[in-house]
């Protein structure tokens, strides 16, 4: 079976986390803290945020793009390339 | 003058976008939304906390780090090594 | 038509530009080169391999596991976790 | 003592070795490697530049920038301006 398959309730729990993390950063600029303590704080973030890209590609691989592929036709040819801008841009960030 | 300066103000308007963004991307995964418009909201959440992050070591290279370079000793020292050691986790991400 | 199709000719093209980019590095440092213009030849040629990664995940997507997914089963689900672990490698660079 | 100051000796090394990394991607694509270990090697090589940069950019801050923060005036934020605007470049990348 896949490794990275990942459940809503997962991602949901993942998302709820993040959240906190990325509201818990405007209260430390507003109290004046040690900026490298909000730098790690929004490398956390990030690396949540990246972490459940990655999950959620995964999934649209598997379901969506994979889908499309059996079906063939252009369906498939643009899925694949929105796949791969989609990676693309979570490069780029 | 330098081109990165940024003020509370602007860094906690930025903040609350982002905020924004972070908070809509749980009620996209429960609405079964398509994945490639999650993974745009989340390349758009991570942009925006990786802009901020520039901006704050912006700030904290042009204080922080520049009081203790003029005072010098061990603590300019600390403070250059945790520097790159922000920086290093910022790339990691 | 797909938008990320890259010839072989091409890609050897890029890869041989990224060569001359990355061979660079060395004597710009043996010479004392300013340390900033070190720095942004190693963006360059991070942003050209990055390029070329996304070049090559295209085709791998419409090639290999295109082929896979048509073909169902064990191998269809293993080139699908396995790309997936590819994207995670690339952004954890 | 800092975490970070890496040697010339030590620089150029790692370069070598991400010179031959860079070197050996182009025959892969020739010789029809398999897409996903073309894809390992450029992420090596990817993680290598960018690990030769946090130390360039260490060396950077302990002496270019730490010695315009000492003179001070228009030097020391344009070195600082300068610093932060690589880091940038190399989260864009």
């Amino acid at each position: 079976m896949a490794g990275y398959e990942i459940s809503k309730d997962d991602l949901l729990s993942r998302l709820r986390r993040i959240e906190g993390q990325v509201r818990g950063i405007a209260p430390m600029v507003e109290q004046d803290r040690y900026c490298i303590d909000v730098l790690t704080q929004i490398s956390a973030a990030t690396k949540g945020l990246q972490s459940v890209a990655v999950g959620m590609f995964d999934d649209h691989l598997r379901h969506c793009v994979a889908d499309a592929v059996e079906k063939g036709g252009p369906e498939a040819d643009h899925k694949l390339t929105e796949a791969t801008a989609a990676v693309k841009r979570l490069l780029k960030t």
